[in-house]
């Protein structure tokens, strides 16, 4: 399994040079440096004997149908897009762990048909819009969105056409019945397995998520001329809020909440601030617990505000409920651990991924790997050797598992 | 008094008309506005008998000189520099009411000689050095400053030449021995006489003042996948300190203390922030409490930062020590004000004034009035009629009672 480990990071390292500028890592939706990773996969992908083509919203989908094969296909994937001057493993790496589950598929003789996608575009850069790929994959492409603009002023539907595609025919991309369900593998982005020193996870939810803009308004005036007990200062309200917003996640369990921004204004060291606007945003895998706690904060906003003469005005910029990613294809995650001899361990995922978006389409299920320092989006993303064999074998019993179903 | 008052008043709506931009006042150092100004009040100064000089920092200064004068002689006088967009009151209105004084003294018989200063500098707004009128002549203006470059690239020596004046006689314009002490009249710029009913008040001290900016730094690092116990958010503790700064202030007798400004980093509202910059103001009358007070919020946002696994970088801008007034003559002015039959009111200034620059020369004085909604560096800047009476009545009693010594 040290080999395929080994493989699988050699490729992220490789697919990391094929980027928009040289020396960093930058690679969005549709661009040249997209291309080259399409050809390099593509390739790859044939000489395993696949069957590879790129669909209308520029997924790359490679099909492995074993001689023995019978039952639906599973999908396995992740995406190859890129934040700007990203690491080298969000994303990709799911997509190199998928060619080492197909390797290892064939090597064991599997009966199970997989397919590979490698997602076009899941940040959402180019076009201010994430999961462009897995929504079309998953049937839930809005053909609205291609009037979208990137900041060259280049339409979406221009983009896809640019790329020697065709914008009318993404509804193409859409599944059929005959898939059994889908694996994302991804590198967690956070630093839970670290803290508890696990290789992988099986991500049990997608976190809902909340966010809101919350000003507070008080009233601009001299700090030298105007005692304290006459204030009424914007910053000194907010203050107490952002104190009141990590308060309540502290004592909630698994409640994640930030004060992510601030801007004050007049913003001068001998001004008392007449406004403070911060952003908001809180998530929780219930979403009963996120909602509650979200009307609390609002509530005590409006009470911190009362009580110091100021005003506060709450704009909401989304909610979104949490998704639960598949029990029984989580369970399987959850016994393919055990029988690895590795902790059974299930956490949220406080992020979005494709699987939240395919996981309304098909049974889904995802395994976080360990994010060393936590760090990603970053060029000092990586991920550890053996937390990719750990990977594998998690991925290697769930083949075998779901492979004993359909035999 | 009433049409003392009223033409004070009425002279300060005239001189605002002198503006850069019409519409609005701003009338920053040496400019055209401010000529037309010193020409305005040069021929009210001759029709009133006085003798009238500019010095070489731009100062108008018009001595009246009664026939029956002797001892040495009192300034009277503001700035008539104002900040960008200002109202017509501020610094204006100790020139126009020292106009009144001196037709007092004048109708009055008394033998006081008075030298009207308008004062040509103190806003600070052209060169980013405050009070250059004032350090002119009270013998304190550094001539490194002649260096100094307006947003033109002019500099302060051109813009003295350019007003036909001469920056090598600068020194010239300091004040010798023959001077018995100054009295500025001002407006309050914060909302203190409003708040307790009063129209005037004299200034016992301008308080001292220290500027820090304080840096607190942690990792930024995804909102949604970082549990809240394994966070290092630089704003939580910001916002921790910014609260135990206005508790401080809360607790301490006349003590202002003040967050104005506050950068987060990265400043995205699903990024915990990394670093969060504060500036912070504090203003005591008495040093020692002050410099108690800095010393004691540096150490808290050392204990905040320790216990929340953060750094902080403190930078000092600034550590000014407390100007007091003279002594005899707010006593003066105290005994001014119960002879007006007004309550004595003292308080402190906490912001600084050419009175503050004058004191380090000769015995100062300093009377407040009353600003309507503390409203001030604003168009709405105003005064009331019977506060404006009130100043004029303090000052013919303290003018009476400056006179009775030197007689």
């Amino acid at each position: 399994m040290k080999e395929h480990a080994r493989r699988a990071i050699a490729e992220c390292r490789r697919i990391a040079t094929m980027s928009e500028e040289p020396g960093c890592i930058t690679r969005r939706f549709l661009t040249p440096p997209m291309r080259e990773v399409h050809d390099h996969l593509r390739r790859r992908m044939e000489a395993m004997g696949m069957t590879v083509r790129w669909d209308a919203a520029g997924n790359l989908r490679g099909i492995w149908q074993p001689e023995n094969a019978h039952g639906k296909r599973l999908i396995v994937g992740s995406h190859i897009d890129t934040v700007p001057d990203a690491g080298a493993f969000d994303g990709v790496l799911g997509v190199t762990l998928a060619l080492e589950c197909v390797e290892l598929a064939r090597e064991l003789g599997m009966p199970l048909p997989i397919e590979i996608i490698a997602f076009s575009e899941e940040e959402g850069v180019r076009f201010g819009v994430p999961f462009i790929g897995s929504r079309a994959v998953a049937g839930r492409f809005d053909p609205g969105l291609l009037v979208l603009r990137d900041a060259k002023g280049i339409t979406l539907e221009a983009a896809i056409r640019n790329y020697a595609l065709d914008p009318a025919r993404i509804h193409e991309a859409a599944i059929g019945d005959d898939v059994a369900g889908m694996l994302e593998m991804h590198i967690e982005q956070g630093p839970v397995l670290e803290s508890e020193n696990l290789s992988v996870a099986a991500v049990d939810a997608i976190a809902g998520q909340t966010r809101y803009t919350v000003e507070f308004l008080g009233q601009a005036n001299h700090a030298g001329t105007t005692p304290m007990h006459l204030r009424h200062d914007a910053l000194t309200g907010a203050a107490e809020w952002i104190a009141a917003v990590e308060g309540l996640a502290l004592r909630t369990e698994a409640l994640a909440a930030t004060v992510g921004s601030a801007r004050v204004e007049p913003n001068a060291g001998n001004v008392i601030p007449g406004a403070a606007l911060l952003s908001l945003d809180v998530r929780h895998v219930r979403d009963a617990v996120r909602e509650q706690a979200v009307e609390a904060l609002l509530k005590q906003a409006d009470a911190i505000a009362a009580q110091r003469g100021l005003s506060v005005h709450c704009t909401r910029h989304m909610n979104q409920r949490a998704v639960p990613m598949d029990e029984r294809l989580t369970a399987f995650l959850m016994e393919a651990m055990e029988a690895a001899n590795l902790p059974p361990k299930r956490m949220t995922s406080g992020a979005g991924h494709d699987a939240m978006v395919m996981a309304a389409r098909v049974p889904t299920a995802m395994l976080f790997l360990r994010s060393p320092g936590g760090i990603s989006h970053h060029p000092a993303e990586s991920v550890r050797e053996e937390d990719v064999e750990a990977a594998l074998e998690v991925g290697r019993k769930f083949l075998e598992r779901l492979a004993a179903e359909v035999r």
